[in-house]
């Protein structure tokens, strides 16, 4: 039996914990005057503690809600023996508009427990896991014999795989006294259950005590005021530094008793964390997150980190971003250049901290051949990287503080929009270390502050490539600008980090980019989810382009979201020698062809008919379909495509510039292959990604992307009311001259 | 009582049903081998099936479940006698890996029913709601002394407010034969749930059957498949269109029994929603969604309303759009101009639609004056609205497709990035109808398709205005860029339509567009939540411009989003006699003042200490604080402000320059008034909105607010693979000239 004696550092540890102690409180119980069992609440605490019982987790429950089961259920009776008569002949709803008599909490106690355990014993049944009552009071833990028999029956019971069920015996305990001695290091009064919880967890060495209450966790000022916020972690050290709110609703213990059983638990070695078990949002799956280590609820941790947290780094790197944006653009190409340099100078570090990486990658013996060729660097994929880097340097000179647009509003009144940059990016990028200098430069050159979140495989190829980065910050004194954040964190707990983050990009595959538009819901996500790309063989196009354009399309790189994955040929192509031509080079090629319905219904010996018309193969893959018409290929790329390129191969000028002018896609070629939808071969410069968003940046996307503008309005004394009917003066709105050449960088 | 012999034609008229019975099917059951009973969602429909009663509504419950219950607590008991010791001892969870005898399903049903029944009760005392079991069957309904006298009890029971639990016997009834005469119209038989609760419904003159599952509802073809669709409304005369997919993992009875039953209840009068009932995001709330007339699940009526669905009109809008789009820019003109028209030929038809609204409005007697007037129309209002659209018409004409970049990528391979419509707008707006043929003008100058959706208040108004834009788009065939939806539809309904509608702009309240930001989260929404404007007044600020743009910044218009809501102060004017004449004229002005912490403990009688420095108070009052410096009030603008417009008041160009360079807001303005951040104000012609989000559109936008843009290549045949290392060719990234004057709209 595993029993660890210190509580764990990091949440991210919880997935080990093996016995837990789960308390209720007030998460099973509704709110108001009404107050009674909340049982939906109650069943899926029960399907979540079931389930890590059946993981082989040691689970015990310390219940609330005996009285308010018996509150019910003697209301119910003796309403009902008062008036059953009234009630069954008015057929109103009288009950609920009958005073009440005051019921005493230890009767209720008494009459609730037995349904509440006849409750827990049937919801249990039903995960084929048997569950046993125990009532203690206070004198049980003081006195020795009675503890050493608690101890050993509960132990016996986690043996048997019994989930035991502990409650305060409130029909025999004495009303607390509010001022005993919870204090105390050695010695917990059991006047309430969060202390019972806390008492118990520590007398059976509990890895974890899992809380529930109907408040969030803790805050470090009252929740409501303007800087409240929730504390992710709770370290004892910082106890002074946070006040209590409100008590909660229902029951004995308001939050700084909850604070203080925590704070006695971790002293004994049990990790705590307290969380919110009423929301409607989480309940189903609060418990089961917490012991995966997600961020839910206060953590408490006697183990302070060394760093800071992401929410801490978020507010270095906003403070630290607003002044690289202040800079000179000459001073953060400047940093670059240092950047670039670095990765020349320190080459030797790099590399062996990469033959770390590496080698655990290869011992693990997981990664396949192609990931590791991406994790690996070598001196000249750095040399190659820094001479990326001083171009950025050089090319992004006036990205930021461009004036776009200028405007005399009035005499004396002058209008700027100016590109500024947007503010805080996480970029979120898998096993390849080389992103990690790219991103900087970018989000240097255009001045935003970024959070940068790298695999855990490159963790040490990561960690000294970014301490580069700052150290090329340092030069103008913007060293947090760039952040690291811990391979602890996880992607979908940062992407919660609504009004702290801009932007999320995701470099990497596209599952990544999905996953992350998923999780990412109040934050924007530059990337594509998917490249459903067509090349559309038209009856008057060129056999030598059309061979050409589909080859290199499919074949030269076919994992790229810029790939063909949908052949659409005109019905007149089918039975002409071009056509022949087409399936041979496909076949040469070895393109695994999947046929359309239409293409089907032509065929005598049909291939593979596909399943859908919507597939992105992603491979030496494709789909053949035959259509009538230009106008009909147009309709089946909005029909399945996905707004990525779609490219027409005809000689008919006409019939090219009404598929450029209908398609309704971020890139529309003619006579070209689709793998020039490229940052890079558009000649955008810098490369931050493709876009299949329809708004702010779309297709390939230079470092435009990473940018915003802003409005300066320049004045002298003006008002609104100046310009209003009665006023004196009149709006010019006469456009200024702007540097046109600055206007789009090269 | 109530009882309707009709069916609903329409989900909203849900909210009037009376008498509802819910048939749980698989939605109380888990999947897979380990059947059992689904605590957690059962007790969340006991919850909703109890408020729903507490209403005053007549609940009935088919159950499922008695099977899967019995199952369990069979199998615990066999396992537990057969090896009890064994178990026992070895501390191991041994039941799990133990085969198990087969368990007949009658047998299991006999020794389920008590228990689930017991369950019921104990769940539903919670609510003081109490429950009665009825086991029925087939034989129960044929015979008609028995059909009577189950419904005479079950009255009986709806009468004392009791909710009827009801199940076949299955303990006694013979096993179901597959195909007999479901099919009949005036006959059903009770082979499994399904019919059982449709054939109950009817008896009992239900006004609605919700039948739940763990299937989402009907869909077109088969789930899964490229073009499936969820029905929303289910026809029955349109029964041939549908396909039926697999059937459900538990229990008899598929998706074709189910939707016979259905179709069986919907003859008989009562209205039938069949819904997902297992899906863990929407289980807390499904019933009671349903009953509130949401998009839940498929709703069957009898009456197919005349219109199109909002799926079907956002299909034509976005149809009839991309042809709007691809019209020259003098036929958009042409369009705006006939609607322009249109607004003084139709004057009359448009006042008298007004006339009822506001006649309605006037004898609800709800509406005040300021919506009034705000709803009215009046021949001057619509003569300045005609001007307005003569404006657009001009002033939009080369928006779309204005060539933005041109690059010659290599010789005849020349790229164009051009301007294009984003797509599908939603715009919602409250109260004012003036609004749509504004945002219809915007629509068509920028080639959008719109989907309108206007208050019920201005229903006849919005609707003769709409029928105006399509005559208008009629001129060049797009009638259907323009859809108006029913003011049926419910906000949060459209907000769902997520790959159908490329962006929201809502006009209205602040608080309608937060509710909307939160409703929409897979579509970008065009708008400001919150404007927290700041002025700061610099030491070395000149009186008379302190005083004038103080005043107009607050007072002007003290409801707008650009309005001030706190006033810095430099702490050297505090003691001054600026000081004094600023709160002179705000006590003239009758504004509120609220006191920052600050500012508060520099006072000895200072007025009432603000709650929040976060506050949009949208009114005559605001807050003061105290800054020691420009950068503090900087400072102070980033913590607590919105970004939305910040203004600094000083003589001091190099601290005004300071300012606008540091603050991070959509308009930073030095020396004019807050209320300046306008579009109309800043001359960008037609106002879309204003934006506090940092992608697409920042600060007031114009028509480019509506416009994205895509990549056009033309080339003879070129290839990726063309230029690479072995390749033939070399980018050239020639940047062209464009039409430098088009790039801007005046």
């Amino acid at each position: 039996m595993t029993v660890l004696y210190i509580s764990f550092a990091h949440r991210s540890e919880l997935r080990q914990a093996k016995r837990i102690v789960v308390k209720l409180g007030s998460a099973v119980v509704t709110r108001g005057d009404e107050c009674g069992l909340a049982l939906g609440r109650l069943a899926s605490i029960v399907e979540q503690v079931a389930m890590l019982q059946n993981q082989g987790r040691e689970m015990m429950i310390v219940t609330s809600g005996a009285v308010a089961f018996g509150k019910q259920r003697l209301r119910h009776e003796i309403l009902l023996s008062q008036s059953v008569r009234q009630a069954l002949h008015s057929g109103q709803n009288q009950l609920k508009d009958m005073s009440l008599p005051v019921l005493e909490a230890r009767a209720c106690a008494a009459a609730g427990q037995s349904g509440l355990m006849a409750l827990y014993e049937a919801m249990f049944t039903q995960y084929s896991t048997c569950t046993a009552q125990i009532l203690v009071t206070n004198l049980d833990f003081h006195d020795d014999q009675k503890r050493r028999n608690l101890n050993s029956t509960l132990h016996e019971l986690l043996r048997m795989n019994i989930v035991p069920i502990i409650n305060t015996n409130d029909a025999v305990v004495p009303p607390p006294e509010p001022n005993s001695d919870l204090q105390g290091v050695n010695v917990i009064s059991i006047k309430d259950n969060d202390s019972l919880a806390a008492r118990l967890a520590v007398e059976m060495r509990a890895d974890l005590l899992i809380a529930l209450s109907d408040v969030e966790g803790l805050y470090d000022s009252p929740p409501g005021t303007d800087d409240a916020k929730l504390l992710d972690t709770f370290y004892p050290g910082d106890q002074q530094s946070i006040t209590y709110g409100t008590k909660s609703r229902v029951g004995i213990g308001g939050m700084e008793a909850k604070v203080k059983a925590a704070l006695w638990a971790l002293q004994g070695g049990t990790s705590v964390v307290i969380a919110n078990g009423t929301h409607p949002k989480v309940t189903g799956h609060v418990i089961t997150d917490i012991v995966e280590g997600k961020k839910v609820g206060t953590f408490f941790s006697e183990v302070k980190p060394a760093g800071p947290t992401v929410e801490q780094q978020t507010d270095m790197a906003r403070t630290a971003g607003r002044t690289l944006a202040s800079l000179l653009p000459e001073q953060r190409s400047e940093i670059i250049y240092a950047l670039a340099d670095l990765l020349t100078e320190k080459r030797e570090e790099i590399l062996s901290a990469n033959k770390k990486d590496l080698e655990f990658a290869i011992n693990s013996g997981r990664m396949p051949a192609s990931m590791l060729k991406r994790l690996s660097l070598s001196p000249s994929k750095l040399n190659s990287l820094a001479i990326g880097l001083r171009q950025i340097a050089v090319s992004s000179q006036d990205s930021v503080g461009r004036v776009l647009r200028r405007t005399r509003v009035a005499n004396n009144l002058d209008l700027e929009q100016i590109t500024v940059p947007i503010g805080v990016l996480l970029v979120i990028f898998e096993s390849r270390p080389d992103c990690l200098p790219q991103v900087s430069a970018l989000a240097i050159a255009s001045g935003n502050a970024l959070l940068l979140k790298g695999g855990k495989e490159a963790a040490n190829t990561n960690r000294i490539l970014h301490e580069l980065a700052q150290e090329a910050l340092s030069v103008h004194n913007v060293r947090d600008a760039i952040q690291l954040v811990s391979t602890r964190e996880e992607v979908e707990d940062l992407c919660r980090l609504e009004k702290m983050i801009d932007l999320i990009i995701p470099r990497g595959s596209s599952q990544l980019v999905r996953d992350i538009q998923r999780a990412a819901k109040g934050i924007p996500v530059l990337g594509h989810s998917e490249g459903i790309c067509h090349v559309y063989v038209d009856h008057e196009a060129s056999i030598d382009k059309v061979l050409k354009i589909v080859r290199d399309s499919k074949c030269d790189y076919p994992a790229a979201c810029n790939a063909m994955e949908t052949l659409l040929v005109h019905r007149d192509v089918l039975r002409t020698p071009l056509f022949d031509q087409i399936i041979d080079m496909l076949r040469t090629e070895q393109v695994k062809i999947h046929a359309g319905p239409r293409f089907a219904s032509y065929l005598t010996f049909s291939p593979s008919e596909v399943k859908s018309l919507r597939t992105e193969y992603g491979d030496l893959e494709c789909c053949i379909e035959v259509v009538d018409s230009m106008q009909e290929a147009v309709d089946h790329i909005h029909k399945y495509g996905s707004s990525h390129t779609d490219v027409i191969i005809t000689e008919n000028e006409e019939t090219a510039e009404q598929f450029l002018q209908l398609v309704d896609s971020a890139c529309v070629f003619w006579n070209a292959s689709s793998r020039f939808a490229d940052g890079y071969r558009f000649g955008l410069g810098a490369e931050v990604g493709i876009s299949t968003a329809r708004i702010h940046a779309r297709g390939p996307v230079g470092l435009e992307g990473l940018l915003t503008t802003k409005w300066v309005l320049r004045g002298d004394g003006q008002t609104a009311a100046d310009f209003s009917e009665q006023g004196s003066m009149k709006f010019l709105h006469e456009n200024l001259p702007v540097n046109i050449l600055g206007l789009f960088p090269v």
